[in-house]
């Protein structure tokens, strides 16, 4: 018989970075903090990114077919990532105080990010609890030569903590 | 007018780990390097990959419905990177002197990695280039202590190359 016991610590030993999805319904901006962000082609450039059908921004993104993606820097403060990934645009204007830009009609996070793009929804997946949406990249800028987060360092360096709705929330792990 | 020249940058921003994912058909096994492996839902542990449609790895996924992943350490050397990143299966038997063994079925390979898992293919999505194969995590096992091989610095350190059929090659990135 296989072990399969080690399934949460195998899993936590695959790579992520850090990032904020945002999107928007009508004049509303609203983003989360996601770890599953990945190019799936090149040829188009081609991104996907799996959002728990609980949040807000899968509504929106849901709604206007767009999605930004914010990679953060290593130096990303706590209380960033906490507003963005512990609280729920619900009840709070995430937005309100934080640097951002429209990127191709799209709100991008530009604090503490080192690169933005903006995808538009070609297709979705219905994971169960996430849905995984991909689509082609239609415009992207880096902001500064700064390294990126990564969620190793996020959660072995800083101690952050996962978020339940996260695709990577393991119990054991 | 956004500046869209920073696609590559911006994408080679995101964080990967580097991987080899394998699979069989009937007796014969085959392997390749990969780097975008992530998991998309916690509950029920499920893995996806994108694999290029070229590849042979694609072939035997494709029939045998299942694949592993072995999450390469960060001491993995170039040759072994080599072996299994850039020489095809269908000329070279990448298992014959490679240590690996059969989890749930599926070979998977030990040599250099920190944790291997099985995954059942519950679905795919046809990414044009690329399939998406996702499934289920059905075993798993931690093999070592050491740290995990990243994406970055396979590119940034060991100054490794990308394989054109990655879904990450990007000719300016």
């Amino acid at each position: 018989m296989e072990n399969n016991n080690d399934i949460p610590r195998a899993l936590g030993r695959i790579s992520y970075g850090l990032y904020v999805v945002s999107s928007s319904d009508g004049g509303k901006f609203n983003g989360q903090i996601v770890n599953t962000v990945f190019q799936v082609t090149s040829s188009p450039a081609r991104i996907a990114v799996g959002i728990n059908k609980a949040n807000l921004t899968h509504e929106y993104i849901s709604r206007s077919g767009a999605f930004s993606v914010s990679v953060l820097s290593v130096g990303t403060p706590q209380v960033f990532i906490g507003l963005f990934g512990f609280r729920t645009g619900r009840e709070t204007d995430k937005f309100g105080k934080t640097a951002h830009k429209l990127l191709d009609g799209c709100p991008a996070v530009t604090e503490n990010a080192v690169a933005v793009m903006t995808v538009k929804v070609e297709n979705s997946v219905d994971m169960g609890t996430h849905t995984l949406f991909y689509g082609s990249v239609t415009a992207a800028e880096t902001l500064s030569g700064g390294d990126t987060m990564t969620y190793d360092y996020y959660r072995n360096v800083i101690r952050g903590k996962t978020h339940k709705n996260a695709t990577t929330f393991n119990t054991a792990g």
